[in-house]
């Protein structure tokens, strides 16, 4: 028997296609690379608009914490990604929508980027907290005061990835927490980035989540994927049907859990974090199995090689 | 059957004094508090004195990463604690004659307080990193271009508490890391300060700690208590005997469990940080059984009123 996940074939990949309306794509991995993330993987281009051309549904999510909505569309554009800028969901992008929808109404404490607090001011929010913080003077003495420089009117405490994020930031959220009416969103909990041709990663915003989460004593609500929330944003605005849904993602704990939580088809693509011996041992460990993907690909533009076959075969067969 | 831990009574306080030759006094919330920890614990003077005079042999043993061991032997000799300069034993201390004891001689990259620093340059070992540090430019070409500012030297990572501590620091400890043999040391994994008479706390070492320990994916070797690092070196280097040991703590996951698991006597004092609601939850907990201390004061003082009892119940004895 064969260890999960398989390799793709051409007549899975077709009966697959032939079963669902809509495919969601990540980004970071599976469309793009690189420092800036402008190295558009090979075929990523042409196979999302083949299967355009299917008249599939086509979504990008992503969990980068540090781009808006516009900033993703303007790149589509800039790449050639042919996708409707209401289909692109970033994770700041869900947090606004989020936060729109209880109808929050207070400040939000930003521990992130520039990015993320625009997104969040387009829905009317005021936040308070992006770039460089530092508190004056000693730090318990500061507290005992009552000078650590904390806005009543905040009401949320958002976390994203925070080039600037100092031990201040971390008090300060900490102390905002502590009322337990303040709300405590978490864009994405990954942990790292990948730095391509190099030994080395860079820490992501799951581990500030996490260290605010331990200061604070308190779970985030986490927008990004695996959590469901975009999953249900889609549901509701999109009427995304998950048996209908095919995601192709590059991170095993993220985009494949995600996809599997949610009852859809999903696909590990290997050109990013992920690799192939990472899924192998996942059968290995009970906590890990919602993580398997029933299928892998190289990369996305692997499907357009399989569709050639399949009309290849077709004409072969005409032939004989 | 009373619930554990019991209120400490007279007959069980002498009866372990008699069996016991050393007492290990932790610091803050034991004998001292407040903002600078300058505010003495009512009484505890005296009853260090009082163990003293009983001819036990006394250690102060601190989680306390920020302060060197000749910090304390003055901090001591102001607030009147007799306390002779080697029997003071803090994380900084701990880590630097742990290295020293290894023969580590390349250099150390500290992310804590200068005081820290300044007890590993004593036993000959170069640091760097205390105070804040910048990474210029965006991070992800500094990794691919090896423009981190990594010092090709380092050989171990020491965190402890850093007032300083950022993304920066974060990264380039993370990097250190990635090297298997780069040594991984935390003084200490307590997650708060108590901030007393206000609703707050301060994040403590144990929060940057984890988040390194969560960015390289590695754990630290920790001094402080619980570890039993500390314990080895007082049966070493006194001829500490557990069973002959009694421990005075107020934090039940670091100090409690420390003297459990070494075998010693404990008693927990309700002046610091844990609360006796925590300790008589301990129980139901099966993770946190080790953490059960058997009595508990409200403050080291009490042992004063509790043998001062005794006396009188012996000079009614003697009237009656």
């Amino acid at each position: 028997m064969e260890t999960l996940p398989m390799s793709m074939d051409r007549d899975s990949l077709i009966q697959l296609l032939s079963e669902i309306d809509t495919v969601l794509l990540d980004c970071d991995g599976v469309l793009w690379q690189g420092a800036q993330g402008m190295d558009v993987i090979p075929r990523s281009r042409e196979a999302l608009e083949r299967l355009k051309q299917m008249g599939k549904r086509v979504f990008l999510i992503t969990n980068n914490s540090t781009k808006t909505q516009d900033h993703y569309f303007a790149k589509c554009r800039q790449l050639g990604f042919n996708v409707e800028k209401d289909h692109i969901l970033s994770s700041p992008y869900i947090a606004a929508q989020y936060l729109k929808e209880i109808g929050f109404d207070k400040k939000a404490y930003i521990i992130g980027s520039p990015g993320l607090a625009e997104e969040i001011q387009k829905v009317g929010i005021t936040t308070i907290g992006t770039g460089p913080e530092t508190i004056e003077g000693p730090l318990y003495n500061a507290v005992v005061e009552g000078k650590l420089g904390l806005d009543p009117g905040v009401g949320a405490v958002v976390v994203g990835f925070d080039r600037d994020f100092n031990y201040d930031k971390l008090l300060r959220a900490t102390c905002y927490l502590k009322d337990p009416d303040c709300l405590f969103i978490a864009t994405n909990t990954d942990e790292k980035y990948i730095v391509q041709g190099t030994n080395y990663h860079l820490p992501a915003a799951g581990i500030i989540v996490n260290a605010i989460e331990a200061a604070s004593e308190r779970p985030a609500r986490v927008m990004g994927k695996p959590s469901l929330n975009i999953f249900h944003m889609l549901q509701a605005r999109f009427n995304l049907q998950p048996e209908k849904t095919l995601l192709f993602g590059d991170t095993l704990h993220t985009d494949i859990l995600f996809g599997n939580e949610s009852g859809m088809w999903s696909i590990l693509v290997l050109s990013g974090v992920s690799t192939l011996m990472e899924a192998r041992e996942l059968p290995q460990d009970p906590q890990k199995q919602k993580q398997l993907p029933l299928f892998y690909l190289q990369s996305l533009g692997d499907i357009l090689t399989l569709m050639d076959e399949q009309v290849n075969g077709g004409v072969n067969e005409q032939q004989n």
